[in-house]
C-alpha cells in the first residue's frame, strides 16, 4: 500500500492524543526513569492476563508505611502534636500536671524538654490522652483536631503534608485491583477517622499499634472502653505480626521509609514470585527534609543497605518527584 | 386501545421470563415468606439511591458467625475434629499422651471421656495441636486435613455441610457491594486456608480466636512461630472487641445463631439508621438439627427472647429452607 507523506502526519498528529487517552500517564508526579519504571512495570507484570508472574486480584495486596511514607514526619511525629494538643486541652482536670513531668513541661511550651522522658515519658503521654474514654468519643476528638491541625513549620494542614506521588500510586495500584493496607507504627484509631478522605483508604485497611479496650453496657448501649495498656506496638517484626493476625498472608507490594518498615518488607519480598518493594528516601532539604542513618525520627540505615543489596526500589525524594504535597 | 385476548395471552406468556431474567430471585433456596422478605427488604431499602436510609457502598460492611451460622455445628464444632485428628497424628511423638488426660482417651477412641476435662482440656488439647509450628506449616496441615474431613453422621465432606440458603445470602449482599466478614469463635487461622474456596471470603475478610505468634529470622527466611498462648477469644463480648480492633467501625447487618454472637448483634442494631439482625433457629430434626435453650453446643436462649423483644429476624430453618446443603 502507497501511503503520502500527507497521510503520516496525519496519522502521528492523530495517534498520539488518541494514544495518551487510552493510557494516561498513571503517575504524573514522578519524573520518567529507572524509579517510575519501575512501579509501572511491577503492576504491568502481576496485571497481565497469561503471563507467569500473573496476580489474581484478589492476591493482589500493597501495604504502606504512613509516617513519612505517605505524609512528612518532621520535625516529629504528627501524632505527637495530637498528644502535646490534647495535654494541654486536659490539663485543667489534671492538676498534679503542673509539676508532673513530662506534663510540666509541655503545659510550660517546653517540647524539647518533655521528649527526653524516654519511651517511657512518651508511654504516659499517650496513655493519658489516648485512653479514659470509649471509642467514639476518641474518635470525635481525633476528627475535630485534624480539622484543624496545622504543621508548625509549613503551616499547611497536617492532612496537606501528604505526598502527591504517593497518593497516585495508591491510586494508580487500586486502579488495577490491588488493596491498599496502611501499616503504620502510629495508632491504628488514630488513624482511621481520616485516612478514607485524605487517602482514599477506609478503615478496615488501617493497620496500626492498639491499645487495650474493653466492652461495657451502660445506660448508652454497648460502649468500648479504651484502657491505658499497650495492646499491640506495630512497629518493625510488629508490622509482620499485624499483618498476618489482619489479613492472614503475605502482601505481594510494601512501601515504607525507615527501618521501622525493614521486616514487613523482607517477608513481602522474600516470597516465590514478583514481588515489590520501595523505600522513599527524603533527600530533599528544599522542598521538605533530607535525613537518612542518623535521623532520630525516620531513620533508615540498616534497610537502606539492605535496599541496594536486595535491589529494591528507592524513590530519591528530589530526582524522582516532580512535587511534594498535592496543590 | 383495543387489546384481542389473544394478545393479552402472548404479553402474559412473554412477560414473566423477561421479568425474571432482569430480576432473578437472590434466595432461590428460601422459602417466600416473612423472613426472606426481611432479608430482601433490608437489602433494597440500603441501596436505594435518594432514599433517606440510603447507604454508601464502602459503608456496608456485614458480618456471620460461621459454626452453626454458615456451616453446621453438631455434634461438635468441626474444629474439634481437627484438633482430635491431629492429636491422632502427633501422638508418635508425644508418648507421654498415653497416660495424660485428656490425650489418653482420645488415643483409645473414646471422645466422650476427653471432653468432660472442660475448658482446660480443650485449651490443652488446642494448644497441643495448633501451636509449635511456623504459619505456614499450620496453613498447610489445615489444608491437607479440610480436604478429606468427613462428617462423622452424614458422611459428607465437612466443606460441604454448608447451608445453601447463606451462600445465596453471602452472594446477595456481595451483588449489593456489601463486604462479607466471618466473625467467628472458631480459630482465624484455621478457618482462613478454606473460606474462600467455600464461601467466597478471602483470609482479610475473616475474624476470629487468635493465639500468640512471635517473629523469627530463620534459615529459611522470616517466619511466623506459633506460640502456646492464647491472644484472643473472639466470642460474645470478644465479637465486639475484635470486630472494632479488625475494622475501626460497626457493620450494619449481623447474621448469628447462638448466645455466642448476642453482643455483635446487638452492637449492630443499637446504631442509628437502618440495621439488620438475623437469627439461624436450628429447627429441623429431620434434615439437620434441633436446638436451642438447651443445647451445649450453639445455645440460643437469650439471643432467642432478644431477638423477638428487638424484632430481629428469625430464620425458621425447617420452614424458611427449601434445602439445607448444597447439592
Amino acid at each position: 500500500m502507497k501511503m503520502h507523506f500527507k497521510s503520516l502526519v496525519c496519522l502521528a498528529v492523530l495517534s498520539t492524543p488518541v494514544f495518551a487517552a487510552q493510557h494516561p500517564d498513571p503517575l504524573p508526579s514522578w519524573n520518567d526513569g529507572a524509579t517510575k519504571s519501575a512501579i509501572v512495570e511491577f503492576v504491568e507484570t502481576v496485571t497481565t492476563k497469561g503471563s507467569d508472574n500473573y496476580v489474581p486480584a484478589e492476591d493482589r495486596i500493597a501495604v504502606f508505611d504512613n509516617d513519612g511514607t505517605l505524609w512528612a514526619e518532621k520535625p516529629m511525629y504528627f501524632q505527637l502534636f495530637f498528644t502535646l494538643d490534647r495535654i494541654k486541652d486536659l490539663a485543667p482536670k489534671h492538676p498534679e500536671w503542673k509539676t508532673e513531668e513530662p506534663f510540666a513541661s509541655v503545659l510550660k511550651g517546653d517540647i524539647k524538654a518533655a521528649l527526653p522522658h524516654g519511651e517511657e515519658g512518651l508511654l504516659k503521654m499517650v496513655m493519658a490522652t489516648h485512653a479514659g474514654m470509649n471509642s467514639v468519643e476518641f474518635e470525635e476528638m481525633v476528627q475535630a483536631w485534624v480539622k484543624n491541625a496545622k504543621h508548625p513549620i509549613t503551616k499547611r494542614p497536617l492532612t496537606e503534608m501528604i505526598y502527591q506521588p504517593m497518593l497516585e500510586v495508591l491510586d494508580f495500584l487500586r486502579d488495577n485491583d490491588f488493596k491498599t493496607y496502611i501499616v503504620s507504627g502510629g495508632g491504628a484509631d488514630f488513624m482511621r477517622p481520616w485516612t478514607e478522605e485524605v487517602y482514599g483508604i477506609s478503615p478496615e485497611y488501617v493497620i496500626g499499634s492498639e491499645i487495650e479496650t474493653e466492652f461495657a453496657y451502660t445506660s448508652n448501649g454497648i460502649e468500648i472502653q479504651r484502657l491505658p495498656n499497650v495492646a499491640h506496638i506495630n512497629d518493625k517484626a510488629g508490622k509482620v505480626i499485624g499483618i498476618h493476625k489482619r489479613l492472614g498472608r503475605q502482601p505481594i507490594a510494601a512501601f515504607g521509609n525507615s527501618d521501622g518498615d525493614l521486616q514487613m518488607m523482607q517477608w513481602t519480598t522474600q516470597q516465590e514470585g514478583v514481588t515489590f518493594g520501595l523505600y522513599v528516601h527524603h533527600t530533599d532539604e528544599g522542598r521538605e527534609w533530607k535525613y537518612d542513618r542518623n535521623s532520630s525520627v525516620g531513620r533508615l540505615d540498616k534497610g537502606l543497605d539492605e535496599a541496594k543489596k536486595e535491589g529494591w526500589t528507592i524513590a530519591d525524594m528530589k530526582n524522582d518527584w516532580k512535587v511534594i504535597y498535592p496543590n
